[in-house]
């Protein structure tokens, strides 16, 4: 399997690409809008076959590349069912498979940053975490349909019940991280450790983030696929 | 073997912390001045031992946090054979080894960025260029003992001649890649696609890039292992 991490730096997100070396099926993960030449160019120079773009959550801080991706290749736009989003071709259920070759991508509802937030577990070792579980933090939960004690089951319950060994890949992050594994975020992350339901929701409601830059305009434009 | 690439965003370098995961041998590769806590911490969470902090040069762009890692761990500094660093521990020769655990890392003298510079092949899959083969691109060579012909005789002939499959993690990004492979790089790097050395020393004499900021007091700091 061939697995890259993209960054974009402007907004501190993860794309991550994926593909079925033999068949050269492949799957963007949470694109951005403004690194679509990149993905596109890296694409095309491995020659893989862009099958499906899919989205973790409906973003608030940066625009998918996901409606530019299908003009261009005709491959097919994902997000979670639920999403506030009728320019899908495809919606993904909880526990949804959704196959790339020899890639196996299971769905993980993990609805906590927004109601309708995925995370996809590849090839049953590899957790696309989106903005649930992040590196030693985790996605806000105070705009967007977000809900504290909602995110809080989500990764306690769903993804801190994987194996220990499971790779953790953010969909964000803002220190240098690249990667951990669940039994890493279990033991040290400090959203987790040490807390309970009551007391992550005291701590999340009370982080006074500033809302993203982008918001106003990233919302409606993923709503619409990144059709802007 | 664990694995983690480290990323500082400010000068956009790649840290690398590699460690048996059976006898807690732990070694970096580039750290960073400014990460220092950061990478101390998790080397502390993972409960790792570190051994060595390794440069693949003398960096003009950021200061090393060889000096403040090793003040506080008791770790090594090692720098390349004939850096101008006399602080070090130790020099690392062309093709010399390092073990760490079960981990080998081994010296591929590869001057060019600057006369002294090494890349490390890690346990013989994994390749830290540092600024010698970046992705898509190559390190600048119009300073501090740099050379553009060398450079090219080091990434021609003694990198791109290892497996195709071995991975390529530079000491530096600026458009999000974290990693290539060097097939990839033989294929589709600009530098050297369809260049011979004379295109290429023309080339990179006509680039004209701005000296890096923190030059004038990272060099300096560096040859005296980031203690300033």
């Amino acid at each position: 399997m061939l697995f890259r991490q993209l960054f974009d730096s402007e907004s501190s997100t993860y794309t991550y690409l994926i593909a079925d070396e033999i068949t050269k099926a492949a799957v963007l993960v949470d694109p951005v809008w403004e690194q679509v030449d990149r993905d596109l160019q890296l694409i095309t120079e491995l020659g893989l076959d862009l099958k499906y773009c899919l989205e973790t959550h409906i973003h608030a801080d940066h625009i998918t590349g996901t409606g530019k991706l299908r003009e261009i290749t005709g491959c097919l736009g994902i997000v979670p069912t639920k999403a506030s989003a009728t320019c899908a071709d495809k919606y993904m259920q909880d526990r949804e498979r959704l196959e790339a070759g020899e890639i196996i991508i299971q769905a993980i509802a993990t609805p906590g940053h927004t109601d309708s937030h995925i995370a996809y577990l590849i090839n049953n070792d590899k957790l696309l975490t989106g903005d649930s579980l992040l590196i030693r933090g985790c996605g806000r939960t105070d705009f967007q349909s977000g809900n504290a004690g909602i995110q809080y089951e989500s990764i306690t319950e769903k993804l801190f019940t994987l194996p220990d060994t499971t790779l953790v890949y953010p969909g964000h992050d803002y220190k240098g991280f690249t990667v951990s594994t669940i039994g890493e975020e279990i033991q040290h992350n400090p959203r987790f450790k040490n807390q309970n339901k009551t007391t992550f929701i005291e701590m999340m409601n009370n982080l006074n983030l500033p809302n993203p830059k982008k918001m106003m305009a990233a919302v409606p434009a993923n709503q619409k696929c990144g059709n802007k």
